[in-house]
């Protein structure tokens, strides 16, 4: 059985936004030399996510205004968390869309349908941020 | 390290649905041949999902409405999304409850508490759609 | 390649709670004797889930008031499900959490940022449940 990891740094320059990681995946993937196996890529942080969907920006769109309704920023102070800080809400909107997703590796590609594509998804953003890349298989 | 790829098809005949996968993933895993590792059930389109949870009728027709609330599908026009579809809230329901799952294989078999099953969840059906069984182990 | 497989118990004497599980999986990683790989760690009851996040008291007060406007317990008639039973919201509450995660191992230990901590939701306490812990790599 092969290894291989690799972290990611990211710096959103906004507290919220999704960014699609898909070409970085690849390159690990081809780095790694490994054909069949499985892929781990998680956030390593606890308020953002990496989950797999549309690469559309009306949906993105609709993911901000939806998460913000069901875990608002607003207000502060209705979070016990939010005792010197305010991303109470942030830990809640990384709850829905994931920490991470487990991805199939078939012949040295992502195993992937049509549309799918991967995303690192900040709730807490304007600093360095990383997500880790564990690929295992042969 | 051995390794299993299938696809499975499925075409719900109304827009939304739960099917429980469990059998197949169990022919799956049979003809794999593996007896330790991991299996890894996703959908393979980005308004389904593969979750597990209870095979119980009642418990669906929660879920149904439960997710209506939290992701309306009316009115269609409050998406940016809908521009040309009407799928946005699927988008939404399909984060919900998640892409896929990694279920233990212990001794040949899907390591499986007392009522865990795996259900394919469709919410933008009337089309045929895949899901990707991926087995790796030994 | 190598794989291990534990089991742990829990009891949580209210209906919900949360449990850093981070200890116990640590030692279940020693175990194993497993360098490289990966372990999943999902809950084996419907009613409960095992996710990431952080280990702070008020942010767990925020999860218990947010889980609970977004899937009420009561009116517990309002489910279909809660004939004879009165936990539908419980199956609702560990659909957003999550059933399980999966965790990259490398040299030894758990690969994670700076303040990943695994935890067991209960949702549905008062009773023995399980946890599954199931190790491969090398």
């Amino acid at each position: 059985m092969k290894s291989y990891r690799k972290e990611l740094w990211f710096n959103v320059p906004s507290r919220r936004g999704f960014i699609n990681i898909t070409p970085n995946i690849e390159t690990c993937l081809k780095e790694s030399g490994i054909e069949e196996g499985m892929v781990l890529v998680n956030a390593m942080h606890i308020t953002a996510s990496v989950f797999i969907n549309d690469d559309e920006s009306g949906l993105h769109h609709d993911y901000e205004v939806w998460l913000e309704k069901l875990a608002p920023h607003e207000p502060v102070s209705s979070y016990q968390h939010n005792y010197g800080e305010d991303n109470a809400d942030a830990h809640m909107k990384r709850q829905i869309m994931g920490r991470g997703v487990v991805v199939a590796i078939t012949k040295g590609v992502l195993d992937f349908g049509p549309w799918e594509q991967i995303f690192y998804g900040e709730f807490d953003g304007r600093r360095n941020k990383r997500v880790l890349v564990k690929i295992i298989g042969e």
